[in-house]
């Protein structure tokens, strides 16, 4: 091959390899007490339910579940999640959902039938990581709106847009993870999710709510999600099994109205053809049987000490100047330390002491973030935690030691 | 929403339904005998096999198989698929296998990373349908080749290459499917196996073989593939579980060199971060346990007497004038009618006669193959598949009839 980079196209010669991905090989010497990843606990899997549900599906159904599938996904399972939605409050049909696989295959989509070259969509600052490879995979230019403790802060968001029609590069939608947001943890008020949507209705703009974590609460009582309030049909509602039943099953589900969905259905077809069927089965099955509602409970039981146990190691073993708020749900505590320290560069103390996490820059679609590192207090266990937070620590300590 | 179309990027404005998937939802009808789709035999899947295989994945491996996995795919899956690789005769290590959610993943990203909008790629004449779906989806121009009974035709690909480098648009990559080809049934000849690779390596191209059914042959040896002959590791060679194991785990694997399989997985991670963790589990356990092996074998005891019985049914029932090769391996025959008949049109006739079938225009990337029709013969059982030819013979008559 003479000149290979001659044949890739302009996106691909953008593409970037994802931090956290390389992130996790490092970690994955068991020596390392990894809260890098976004890993829910291997002890959280409903292992001797799915034997039982997946020797049924095999011995009744093997001849529907192992072939080929619709592309919108199966019908039994789109019905219940649509049944499961309205009682959220949101007005959705099974024509409505979309079977994908994973949320990330759904971030893609919206990529792929959104954005052109050049365009602009809005996201949170900080982000979810997967969120700005899929959109920038488009080659799109991706502006940050700063969240404060109640999400994503509506009158930057309003100027933001004012400024990109100003400048005719008005953005095509806005990504936001309102509920215990990845990275930083905050849960967006209700009054912030009302008006998110006049906003959009005034800016005819789609929003792409992505809601993996709503039912990792620990502290509150069930938020609405957006789309509740979602008057005029443009919110694009993403959620995945991977938190609440394995993320090796790459199972998500999309809710949009019609018009869209056709959309993303035709634009799934050339992406996969169709989603794992045999999974589609299994997690069907696992929700009609009533498991998934006791297994939900389960794991909100198993991580609401481990997120306890971070935030006491915290303050037990970190030296004075960080700040963080305590997450209510979901996976993940975002740190900010003082001035002066790069988490980025810290890293490299952190594994030497056998201690992982993703540095903030990493969720930044500009250069902010350099002080902060997101920590995961979902994969490793109370004891691991306690000793990786006593390690992290003393690498912060002697980084601060350095720089006095 | 008021203008929704407003927000849409180019290349969705131009996506248009794969007419496959909308036939496969008419041929749901049970009294349909449908020689649609490109479906394996439900009967053929290995089930009770599987039940062991799944229980011990559970039991002895569920906290890493229902977990995230790496992006490139699990590394015993691809040390195997390494392995019997090198017997085929191509030179690749595990490093060079990449995990794929189905070929149609791998179709899609291959799009995504070679071709800008305007680009050419050059495919058969006819091809696979999502082949054109997908490389359509990144708004390039597609360029058929003619096929004869020995495969794509080398002087026609050279003309053509020579022809678009003239006008300023050369291709980007060549797009085959070698063996059993996807509609034809046709199988390239060794000769133009080794010519292909000498045209790719003068004009410095990319050749993407796709080779989902090279296991099932009938009355033939094996053949080598494409990638075996290729000295400059320009080939990204396509094969996939979903004709020998089962279409629902959608697992399939792609070979090329390292800096093209770098590129792959940076753009995989953005589609969906990795391929199902746990039906790559169970893959690789049933190609180590040896069932895969006895299993192809299986498979194609199966096919033979069904494609036989095609052939035959054909000869009793379809007045003269037709054409068709006898495929030696894969799913599919590819019957070409008298003139005057539109295999489009008739599709009517034939939903009325409860028998179906896709038309050759869907194969095409301008507006050839109408008299065309590819009839798979993998799904349907020997006795309904001599049913449906009779019934087919019958539509075709008629319409002669009206014609004369």
């Amino acid at each position: 091959m003479s000149d290979i980079e001659r044949l890739y196209s302009d996106r691909a010669g953008k593409m970037r390899k994802s931090e956290i991905r390389e992130l996790l090989k490092v970690a994955q010497d068991p020596e390392v007490i990894s809260f890098a990843g976004g890993l829910p606990s291997p002890e959280s899997f409903p292992i001797s339910d799915l034997q039982g549900v997946v020797k049924n599906i095999l011995s009744q159904k093997g001849s529907v579940a192992l072939q080929y599938g619709t592309t919108q996904g199966l019908t039994e399972l789109r019905d219940i999640i649509a049944e499961r939605s309205c009682k959220e409050g949101m007005n959705v049909t099974a024509d409505n959902v979309i079977i994908t696989s994973g949320s990330q295959q759904a971030l893609d989509t919206v990529g792929k039938i959104f954005l052109n070259p050049g365009d602009t969509a809005i996201v949170g600052f900080p982000t979810y990581l997967g969120g700005i490879n899929a959109f920038r995979s488009y080659e799109a230019n991706l502006a940050g709106i700063p969240l404060d403790k109640d999400g994503m802060i509506m009158d930057e968001l309003e100027d933001k847009i004012i400024d990109l029609k100003k400048k005719e590069t008005p953005p095509k939608f806005i990504y936001v993870v309102p509920t215990f947001q990845n990275p930083a943890g905050v849960v967006m008020s209700e009054a912030r999710r009302k008006k998110i949507i006049d906003i959009a209705n005034e800016h005819d703009l789609i929003i792409v709510e992505d809601d993996p974590y709503g039912n990792l609460r620990y502290d509150i009582p069930h938020i609405k999600p957006i789309k509740s309030f979602d008057d005029e049909n443009r919110v694009i509602y993403l959620s995945t099994f991977s938190k609440i039943l394995s993320p090796g099953f790459r199972l998500a589900w999309t809710l949009a109205s019609d018009e869209i969905s056709r959309k993303i259905i035709i634009c799934k077809q050339a992406l996969d053809l169709c989603t794992n069927t045999f999974t589609q089965f299994i997690a069907n099955e696992f929700i009609r049987s009533g498991s998934l509602d006791l297994h939900i409970l389960k794991i909100r039981e198993m991580y609401k000490p481990r997120r306890d146990i971070m935030m006491d190691a915290m303050k037990k073993y970190f030296p004075s100047g960080y700040t963080c708020n305590k997450p209510k749900g979901g996976m993940f505590a975002w740190v900010t330390l003082p001035e002066g320290i790069d988490t980025e560069i810290m890293f490299l103390d952190a594994l030497k002491e056998k201690v992982a996490y993703v540095h903030g820059k990493a969720f930044s679609v500009n250069s902010g973030g350099g002080r902060s590192m997101r920590l995961n207090f979902s994969y490793s266990d109370c004891e691991r935690i306690e000793e990786g937070m006593k390690r992290l620590g003393i690498v912060i300590e002697n980084k601060l030691k350095v720089l006095c």
